[in-house]
């Protein structure tokens, strides 16, 4: 039996193919992860999180709180009104509806649960225990499936009139551009995200370019996915890293809008395709130099990982239960 | 001599082609105004300003501050770092060149002296006397030669980490798109803003599209500009007003992204271009709505004209001055 030494929280990061689970210590320490794969609908995907929380609910330590980050516009009372990348979600109580899952004593009765835009909980976490907590203006962008951003201004997160802020991946970079699951077209995560990055392997191995990565999706270019070309920049692969630097064009433009509007001191990338580490990195911060409004006359500010990586979407998710990195 | 009934200050908002100063009471309420055109280049640029504000002083009334309002990045030194518009002025002590050029007794020691963006200033003033006042979350664009922007999250002026926050109007929206003085392509103001506007016009006319707009600029095409076609609009001139739901696209789609990143309850309108009324805000209004991100599942910002319409970039720089409206 462990023995009981400070309490913990428990947060998990819905993302659009799966949902990570972490159990997270008051310093932002995490103790131990779950995952299962994202159900498409509503009720399904509270059972699959509902179940992860019970997975992880700690044995001798006291469970101050939960959070839960989901992909997509949530409200001040924790309800998920439109999620883009899991089209068939509308209107889902995610905390009213845990609250009926979780079994008597899972969850005792002073402990938080709370419900936040998955980017917003990135946000947090680095805002609270990692990179960002030196700095007053920050913009965090998760790259996976999508793009979700979390803004920093004067030190407190921004949350917009209705909790919906950060929404940066649906900002429109290319009128009549590519179109996307949110109905319109052009959107940046359509360039920048995990898809676009697969999208661009895909395109790149029907023409013969990628042999390494086609052979590592089994020989198949419709199972090329952005994942396969993260795990082979990461690994130090050529063609990976070739792709990379495509795909950095069009998320330091992205990037260079955001500057424009809030001028941060530091951008952290967060999200699955962060594994790709300098692959990644260098590329963006190269490009993002060269587009930066009055870069000459200005500091250039930094394009760094979070410090969680993957992980930060489930600490800041706890980060919140916990009441670190919060607004107001 | 007239009475001394409170304390008075000056607000200068600097365009891309003209100047205009006013003399603003501490309630936001207009005592008189001055027009002087803009010059090219910085020594005369400062001279020009200081002559307004010597032209402005008041004979029987306290100054109790001076605000300027410039095109372009400035740092909380109340220096010109860089602006896009006015691209021979690079490195402009706007505050520290003004003291050396007012005459002795024309602004009093106790009296403030700042300098900042001057949509921030538009910002400032729509925060405290117009329409922003009772909104939390608000984003204000001048439409102007270019397009600039003052964001207002959590009723706090957004200043960046360097103060150069709300230069949104050099947000890419187009790829490899139309050309900008700041030397990007693609920026939104080549789209949405008065020159824009103007180079609608000269397309429309070259094409037989506007004789009346055309008649009204001399028969010239090439010298048709953005304001022809607003003062047209303003009379409610069908030519002009089927420019303005052209470039209405553009507008809508930039604001769009403003609301995905920042979800604010309220899009404030001002610049030159807002005196076409509803010939602007109408098409803008109604694009918009098909725009904004899961539309159907949230509330829907209005897209409203400034109070203060042209002059609000005057007495928001004036309202600085006071003390109101600014950050912290």
């Amino acid at each position: 039996v462990a023995t009981s030494d400070g309490g913990v929280a428990i947060g998990v990061d819905v993302g659009g193919t799966k949902a990570l689970g972490a159990l997270v210590d008051t310093q932002g320490a995490v103790l131990t992860t779950h995952v299962v794969p994202t159900p498409a609908e509503g009720e399904p995907l509270l059972d699959a999180i509902a179940g992860l929380i019970v997975e992880l609910a700690p044995a001798g330590r006291e469970l101050l709180g939960v959070g839960v980050g989901v992909p997509g516009l949530v409200d001040g009372a924790g309800v998920l009104r439109f999620a883009p990348n899991l089209p068939e979600i509308v209107g889902l109580g995610v905390t009213a509806g845990l609250r009926r899952r979780l079994p008597d004593g899972v969850l005792p009765a002073p402990a938080r649960l709370v419900a936040d835009n998955d980017a917003n909980c990135a946000g947090a976490a680095e805002l609270g225990f990692g990179t960002a907590a030196a700095e007053s203006d920050v913009v965090v962008v998760t790259l996976g499936t999508g793009i979700g951003g979390a803004i920093i201004a004067g030190g407190t997160l921004v949350r917009g009139a209705n909790g919906f802020a950060g929404e940066i991946g649906h900002m429109i970079v290319q009128f009549g551009g590519e179109p996307c699951q949110c109905g319109k077209r052009g959107c940046w995560e359509r360039y920048a995200s995990g898809s676009a990055l697969g999208r661009f392997a895909r395109e790149a191995a029907a023409a013969g370019r990628v042999p390494g990565i086609l052979a590592a999706a089994g020989g198949d270019v419709d199972a090329i996915k952005g994942e396969h070309v993260t795990e082979a920049a990461a690994a130090g692969n050529d063609e990976a890293v070739a792709l990379f630097d495509e795909l950095a064009f069009f998320l330091a433009q992205g990037l260079a809008n955001l500057a424009a509007a809030l001028d941060p001191g530091l951008f952290v990338l967060g999200g699955g395709m962060i594994r790709a580490g300098e692959a990644l990195l260098e590329p963006t911060n190269r490009c993002f130099a060269t587009l930066l409004e009055g870069a000459e006359h200005r500091p250039i500010p930094g394009i760094v990982g979070a410090r969680f990586g993957y992980l930060a979407g489930a600490i800041g998710a706890a980060a919140l239960a916990l009441g670190v990195g919060a607004a107001e």
